[in-house]
């Protein structure tokens, strides 16, 4: 190895590490072992593969079980659920909401379906997410608090909510984040799509803001096909959430009645059912992904020019997608290091193009964004399905 | 049989309809006797359930091939569906569409997710769907022609939509429908999500307008779960609505890159899998459930007081559900009816109440709604499962 960065040592670190089996390593990939067929073959041979059936509600008591949340509520996918917290804080048509430049497309969108604006914040490098400080900054500097909330001086309009995303698995850190928003009057909704089985401070990530939602698309930790839930332990939110995302229709034997506008957003059974079977597997998908990303961390150790990205001390990852970045000098050769892996079928992506970046997205009103610029420029994803570290 | 309208008649009648096998006979189960097993296994050894998979594809040309359609586009429901047909024919904020009053009420709803308002149209007797020359008098009497559209002039909004429903999978009469839209400049979105096997004038419901949403929910014809579809044979609008409907992505390698404010609204490839088998069974239930059908039809014939709803000569019904008539004059026995059917395990339902009377749409426009109304006192749906005329 000489001390210039030289792209085929990632790929040699890739090969050492992944399966020698002549397929192409996904990025992540789900991984069917325990009873998702039995599970899913009771659903067909009973006929309850819609909107009745006993898998929903098992698949409901598992999430909250294990994210130790006091309701979580199916829906059909993250997006969804997104959709679905905004609307339940009361983020209306006309508002602002604080939303990171670093995120997937779904973070803004969902605050777009409200009527409203999203507000880019920039990421702090150690998290990737939200940097809270550089938050309360801004704010200071943007916001004026009036009796009903925090209004952004330039815009006119109210900032209603934050969403921070744990971005690939690693906790914003929500302390800091929650003080500052606490401070602004600006609700907090945990965008925590990518974060199940990641913990700050001990406690479940989507269990520190007002409400949050999961996804359970198929390149998740654990997979529906597609799907979604929202957490809360407010008891009214969660009624109000599942009342909402089911039609809003009034319980009666048989009058087809509805109290207000609502969704069609409920997670089928059998989608459920396939959840169910995945939630007993969560842990040792868990366990095994946490090997693969070790096992990362020190075969990248010694190669220079490019970082494996780790979880903070006070937090724990899923390290749902794992993260190399590279150093700021060689960020140039990002695009020739993507094209080596994907032809040596290592699949390897960048981050989402920044919101701003995005067409539909570059007028909307933002702060700095240097560190989410930097880090967008760095940052590579590398294969980290569970399944990678199983017979080893 | 006296001459005195007796709900035990109905009773009597459905009782030797109906299999006598000690079960409720539900309004609408489906059934699982085709290759939704393999298919569905097929997804699960494979690993692709999501959003990657060939089922989708192929549920998509099936779909396309069956209704004659020439583009179909898989989605999570019938809402999804309907919400993405009014985005693409360009309701805007601000916007009111005409919506039946007796409807499912995502039909509304899905008018409220554009930011726009429903404007409630009245049904005429003989199809339960919209009254086209009712329309036309109305239209005339309230809406004025301008260079960009049809405008209400009390309440100044553009009139940019219609949705004709196809109640319980009974064509709407859509060659005097579109002529009234036409001439006032009103879109057409047929609401098919209850019609799918339904024909106008030998023309699949759903290719009457510019484009049309499908459903697949649990009670329909044939179920994915939960699904639905998007209908045109507008190659532009087909490209559109995939597009839109799947995050609005552009194709790369592994840019992730969006160009438009995008729903993830993707059918995932496991519920497609179901919905390849019920579609090869589609032809067989439909055959079963027109025979139950004509059975009904013969043998509540010699009941006084009530009529079996049959569909019109120039159109074919899936008969999707059932439909009673009471007579006008007994329809306060409605609910004194639906009691004693559901007491006696076999499922009924009046109509859904009607869009008007639901709280949060007690505001908007709307025409006079009598036939509507005459129609939600009298109407009762009985069971209309496929399966109910297995064996006979």
């Amino acid at each position: 190895m000489t001390d210039k960065f030289n792209p085929r040592a990632i790929l040699d670190v890739l090969k050492r590490v992944l399966p020698d089996d002549g397929k192409t390593a996904s990025l992540h990939e789900p991984c069917f072992t325990g009873n998702e067929w039995s599970y899913v073959k009771e659903c067909l041979d009973t006929g309850w593969v819609s909107s009745a059936g006993k898998f929903v509600d098992r698949f409901e008591r598992g999430i909250a079980e294990f994210t130790g949340v006091k309701y979580a509520i199916a829906v059909v996918n993250g997006t969804a659920a997104l959709h679905v917290c905004l609307k339940l804080v009361g983020v209306n048509p006309g508002d602002e909401v604080l939303v990171p430049a670093l995120t997937f497309v779904a973070t803004a969108n969902a605050v777009v379906y409200c009527g409203a604006t999203p507000h880019f914040v920039d990421s702090e490098l150690k998290t990737l997410g939200m940097d809270p400080a550089k938050l309360a900054a801004h704010l200071e500097s943007i916001a004026e608090i009036r009796e009903d909330g925090c209004y952004n001086k330039h815009t006119g309009r109210r900032i209603k909510a934050a969403i921070p995303m744990h971005a690939f698995g690693h906790p914003v850190d929500m302390d800091p984040l929650n003080s500052v928003c606490k401070r602004f009057k600006v609700e907090v909704i945990e965008d925590a799509a990518e974060s199940l089985g990641s913990y700050y401070k001990g406690v479940h990530t989507g269990s520190h803001g007002k409400i949050s939602a999961l996804s359970f698309n198929g390149n998740k930790v654990i997979t529906t096909g597609g799907g979604g839930a929202i957490l809360t332990n407010d008891v009214d939110l969660g009624k109000l959430a599942k009342h909402i995302t089911t039609t809003a229709r009034l319980p009666h034997p048989w009058n087809l009645t509805h109290d207000m506008v609502g969704y069609n957003y409920r997670l089928p059974n059998i989608n459920a059912a396939l959840g169910c079977a995945q939630l007993e597997c969560l842990e040792d998908f868990l366990a095994k992904k946490r090997a693969l990303a070790k096992l990362y961390e020190t075969s990248f150790a010694p190669v220079r020019g490019v970082v494996f990205f780790t979880e903070q001390k006070i937090s724990k990852s899923n390290y749902w997608l794992n993260v190399l970045l590279i150093d700021e000098e060689n960020a140039d050769q990002r695009d020739d290091i993507l094209k080596l892996l994907n032809e040596n079928r290592i699949q390897s992506r960048p981050a989402w193009d920044l919101m701003h970046k995005l067409h539909m997205y570059s007028q909307c009103p933002r702060m700095d964004l240097s560190v989410a610029e930097n880090i967008s420029r760095r940052l590579i994803n590398i294969p980290s399905s569970a399944f990678l570290m199983d017979n080893r």
